[in-house]
């Protein structure tokens, strides 16, 4: 039976969360999946840093205290974070990366991906900022260094989305997309159409545990913009960057509004597209759009995104589930490894 | 560039669609997906059969007139069809097998299939039939020949469902699914939600050809009982067979009904669902079931179909799209055939 010898970087709620579900679910994916997982490196900015080639017990890495230093109290471990000697001197066969998205150069985890391609080892990563900043050239590193990369957490966290849209949609002649790729500010609508405030909305969203302490990101389309650029390079062939895709938010919708809409049975949705034009360029944005009853996303209500591909041969087809939470973006992170697994890359 | 022989066994709409997006597309086949294919064959009880193992003219094929023995008119053709010779010695790699739906016995595509997969060929097939009675038998025939058998169209057309649980939702602990998977039947209800009755609705669908002259298979769940075994024996690993099913469809709602759920904010849809008991059995049932507002398949309106998935890591995870069509349907054979393109079978 195949074992894929794992580090992971960043040990905040993903990767912990990976850890919970190796501890949990290790023996059950060999048998489903036919490989099983054994973590050799942890390291966190926070945390610090650990390796053991012979293997960490992934029970007690997910009960970890949050405190600063923690994995110093391990055998081997350290309060310092030794990112580079952990992602290339563990011994790993696969760096699952989940670290915070920076959106302004994708650092420090694009370094992280490069040091890991260029040392031959597979990458899984949750994290949007190196895929919408730098994709195509870790992309080219990988595969120069005869490895994969893998990303289907960027997008709607677990819910399958990129390999989706690449292996089941192949050949559909996709033109393509729009989306609900935010699940805080489709809550936020969503409690607004309830009768709430904006203010009201976000401040239940932060309550929940949804939206941050500073919820611009989400509700002024940010964080949607990246998704759109990743979706749009990958699923069109598009070589977009961030300040190509204008973009608003919801903020400006008022009670009035959602109101007006609701008397002539629309829905406000904070919408992120791309569509491929005649010229074959490609034309992105992301908007507060009113959807007619009867649109595929219309229905998509409360924190749940969904992705409407619009293809040539199936005309739309629709994807909905989680867009975020830690055992949905750490499955992710396994759907990776699973497509490493079926590719045939036993390192 | 790789090309696939493949030979059609059963030419209606399905397949005549198969036939014209090869006319179409197959240029643009070989550039996006590695592949092209030249149709060595086709056979038909109506049409009769023609083989030219330098290939047929696709253009030429898709607008043959639909009359009896109308393959006769091409050079090499017959007005019989000969359907064991245009499976077994056309020289074709793969079968793309779309004749009638036979729920009682699945034949003759089942013989069909068998023949093919005896001779060593690959099989594509969109026939609900054969697949929920005969599944098991045949795959074990398609692995003793080392060939692939392939029947995402067996269920909502192209809109992928099977692939997309199996090779993007593998470990994600799949424990049920709920489906709208009759779109006549959800037509008709979206239909009287607009206020028009049964008969009304049926008369409106059968006008639109989305419903048969007789459409007792839609509206009575005999058609949704089908998928629901193919599902749950393909996705759950169940042994069910068709009996086993507890079936009713939705003849017996009426406007009074109908009016009662929109009064509450529910809908009546008639759903196919399976989940995986404690004890490990798997309960399957088809029956009209009133849902509420905010269920992932509460927003499904018209002849669209819609999946929902229920997985442990995810929750729900749901698709929608087409259910039918000759296109869509045609596109599901060529989505087979992309996964055995990329299986590394090239016969």
């Amino acid at each position: 039976m195949t074992e894929y010898k794992i580090a992971l970087v960043g040990f905040g709620g993903v990767n912990r969360a990976l850890a919970q579900l190796i501890a949990e679910r290790n023996a059950r994916w060999q048998h489903e999946l036919g490989f099983g997982l054994k973590i050799v490196g942890v390291t966190d900015l926070f945390l610090g840093s650990v390796i053991d080639r012979d293997g960490l017990d992934a029970a007690m890495l997910a009960a970890l205290p949050a405190q600063k230093g923690a994995l110093a109290q391990i055998p081997q471990g350290s309060a310092e974070a030794f990112n580079e000697a952990v992602i290339k001197q563990s011994g790993a066969d696969i760096i699952a990366e989940a670290t915070f998205t920076n959106p302004k150069d994708g650092e420090p985890a694009a370094t992280f991906c490069r040091w890991a391609l260029e040392a031959g080892k597979h990458v899984v990563t949750t994290n949007k900022g190196p895929i919408a900043l730098h994709a195509q050239a870790l992309k080219a590193l990988a595969k120069a260094n005869n490895v994969s990369f893998e990303y289907e957490g960027a997008v709607m966290s677990g819910t399958p989305v990129l390999r989706m849209a690449r292996q089941t949609l192949a050949g559909a002649g996709l033109v393509g997309f729009e989306g609900i790729l935010n699940g805080t500010s489709n809550y936020v609508l969503t409690r607004m159409e309830e009768g709430l405030g904006f203010d009201e909305a976000v401040a239940q969203a932060q309550a929940l545990g949804f939206a941050e302490a500073d919820p611009t990101a989400d509700v002024e389309g940010h964080d949607v913009r990246l998704k759109v650029v990743i979706l749009a390079n990958e699923l069109l062939g598009a070589c977009l960057q961030v300040g190509d895709v204008a973009c608003s938010g919801i903020s400006a919708i008022d009670s009035a509004a959602i109101e007006r809409a609701q008397a002539a049975g629309e829905r406000w949705k904070l919408i992120g597209s791309a569509r491929r034009e005649a010229d074959g360029s490609v034309r992105a944005s992301v908007e507060a759009k009113l959807l007619p009853g009867h649109h595929p996303l219309a229905g998509i209500s409360g924190a749940t995104n969904a992705l409407a591909f619009d293809t040539e041969l199936l005309g739309a087809v629709t994807v909905s589930g989680p867009g975020a939470g830690r055992i949905e973006t750490a499955f992710a992170l396994l759907s990776d490894i699973v497509a490493i697994h079926t590719a045939g890359h036993s390192a």
